[in-house]
């Protein structure tokens, strides 16, 4: 039985040199500011995205499943064709991958907070004061000088009271209960282990605490810390194993690298702007077969809810499409990770407006890019973790299945 | 939990004397040829089914997930209900079924090539020089001969250098690996079990062997074999088990009515045109429940690569409704297995024209039958293997699920 997708692709898949760009628009699809109004991606004027609408397919891709909104992490997982029901990234490993930490297969990744602990020991403030980022910088250097025998220590500053703790050894386990107890007034919990296996990890773990509580006993508001989300570095098998396709990641933020390189891209260029982004899809062209790239500030203008502003970065995408499409691509997709409305100013679960051309796919009446035309586009309303799939069929690189 | 929809349709099936008929026109699906144009579909003037898409209720179905082009078995597994994922047919059990062996519960069918052997007893050629047909026939009769003791031995030869083993008899597993190597220079394998409980099968497969080669040995060309893809006949619930029908089936050519026999389907007459067909399915209309009709033309024009062939064999396919209407069907499906576009002259993944008309079915603004009307139909786009629960509730032989 064939419960795994992964499984059946990599069993049909084949190679014939053609090439696949997928051009994910974070937070791409929006809504209206009022009823019967356009949203963003209807309002911006999109000539070159309109063109390969008419000649491509569209439809609207469900990032998880109905109603659900993704974060950037199950939203990419799901384009990129792993179930993100199945395939979890915890915690810990996001907030490092978040931060553009390579998590290598003996890691444990954890997410720490600075606490303030009273004179009994118990926590008197959960954020530390949410001390700012200048102040908590140096203490993760200071905690980073911690040495404990048989692993590898790696403490990284996130932003204001929060920071990242790698642990790298062998025979580390993932499964360690938060230390955080999620109260003030009591003490930070023992670490304990959640599942066999991971004693080890609870056993350095406890080391680390004790260390570090000598390091920060004289801080005035970050004298004590809380570990939370543990995990390894999830198990994904690569994008070469599973779709025997070599594959680039053009991404300029550390989250969408740190994601592309869990799944065994690699992470190409050093580009800062969309038209150096293009600049380096043009210059890995011939090395590789897939080209993953990232344009973060659909969803960043979402999010701080400027509609307006949404639409101008979505006319600055469509300004760079002849280029890409000069490159002759065998597949040209572009869809986003999840919606991310101005009008909500957050993520959501509406479906994500979504083309895809090849010389293969079956066109359909759409004339618009936007979340209305796609309404009757001929990929109708699909889970995002198939588009894979629909990339490599119109792309001749997947066999037929049975006889 | 119904984690299997045959045991949630068998508890909910009830008889009440009406009639479905499933027509199956191979590889219905298409494309195209020039962007905008019409499919092969769209372009065939198809009256009398489109009089039936006016009436009934059209979508398009999805043969098992999106992107992924099926064979002939998996495509017609999922439209008899069966998830293709999950019920697999062996590439011994299908070799087997498409020449027309009627495989029984005790056996186990494998593929065989003729390859040629050196002095040294390596391969030379993996193919035996591609011998044809007319030279391969006479060889399998040999085979035949071959008695071993506890199971009886069949050789049926299929095309040039191909041939198909069964063996019948108890205790016998279909887990043993390939004994070719998939390579010159070196010898056949020994056949070896792939999990428990296929020793005996090894062990009888092993004298095949040597007797085959004592037989073989005196050929210019084929004096060796290898086998590859054993298997037992899959075990699949009959449609009487799991819908409470009376199946009957009425194809041309043996891979379908092989099929359709390993659901519990009767094979009914011996037609060879549509119309004797349609002569068949009226002749034993009062006999049966449900109607299997398999016309294989709109799938080999499209595999020539013949928009215009198929074009007309669409038409010829429309010609024959009236006679089937005139039966007073109360559930008529027309489909396809999958999509086979002349333009890409192959099985693909596109969503397949489907079409159900009811006196139950929630009619829609479909006009004529093809790809874009489709894409605006009442059924959506819909995983194939729901097509027989929607068979079965149009047709009133479905109860209600819970109180």
């Amino acid at each position: 039985m064939h419960d795994d997708m992964h499984q059946l692709t990599s069993s049909l898949k084949q190679s014939n040199g053609s090439k696949i760009v997928m051009l994910v628009a974070d937070g791409l699809g929006g809504l209206p500011l009022e009823p019967g109004g356009k949203t963003e991606l209807e309002t911006a004027r999109t000539p070159n995205l309109d063109e390969l609408v008419r000649q491509g397919v569209c439809g609207g891709s469900i990032p998880v499943k109905p109603g659900i909104s993704p974060g950037s992490g199950p939203g990419h997982l799901a384009l990129f064709g792993y179930d993100p029901l199945k395939y979890l990234i915890g915690r810990g490993a996001l907030e490092a991958t978040g931060i553009g930490f390579e998590l290598g297969p003996n890691d444990v990744a954890i997410r720490g907070n600075y606490c303030t602990l009273d004179a009994a020991g118990n926590i008197s403030d959960r954020r530390a004061g949410r001390i700012s980022s200048e102040e908590s910088a140096p203490l993760a250097k200071k905690l980073a000088t911690i040495k404990i025998p048989g692993v590898e220590v790696f403490v990284e500053p996130v932003k204001e009271h929060r920071f990242v703790v790698v642990l790298r050894g062998p025979g580390l386990g993932g499964d360690v209960h938060d230390t955080d107890p999620q109260a003030t007034g009591v003490p930070p919990l023992e670490p304990a282990p959640s599942k066999p296996g991971s004693e080890k990890t609870v056993e350095i773990v406890r080391q680390f605490v004790a260390q570090s509580r000598k390091i920060l006993s004289a801080e005035p508001k970050a004298n004590g810390l809380t570990l939370r989300g543990f995990s390894a570095r999830p198990a994904l098998a690569s994008f070469a194993e599973v779709y025997g396709l070599r594959a680039a990641a053009i991404a300029v933020y550390p989250m969408y690298k740190g994601l592309a390189r869990l799944v065994g891209m690699t992470i190409v260029g050093k580009a800062q702007t969309l038209a150096e982004q293009v600049d380096v899809l043009t210059q890995y062209w011939s090395q590789y077969d897939f080209f993953f790239m990232h344009f973060k500030y659909t969803d960043s203008t979402g999010e701080d809810g400027n509609f307006a502003e949404k639409v101008r970065r979505i006319e600055e995408l469509d300004a760079v499409m002849p280029r890409i499409s000069a490159l002759n691509p065998d597949v040209l997709i572009v869809t986003g990770d999840h919606s991310t409305p101005s009008f909500l100013k957050s993520h959501s679960w509406h479906p994500v407006p979504t083309l895809l051309w090849s010389m293969a796919c079956r066109t359909d009446p759409c004339t618009k890019f936007g979340e209305s035309d796609c309404l009757h586009g001929g990929l109708g309303q699909f889970e995002a973790k198939y588009l894979m799939l629909l990339a490599l069929s119109n792309a001749g690189r997947l066999g037929k299945f049975g006889a």
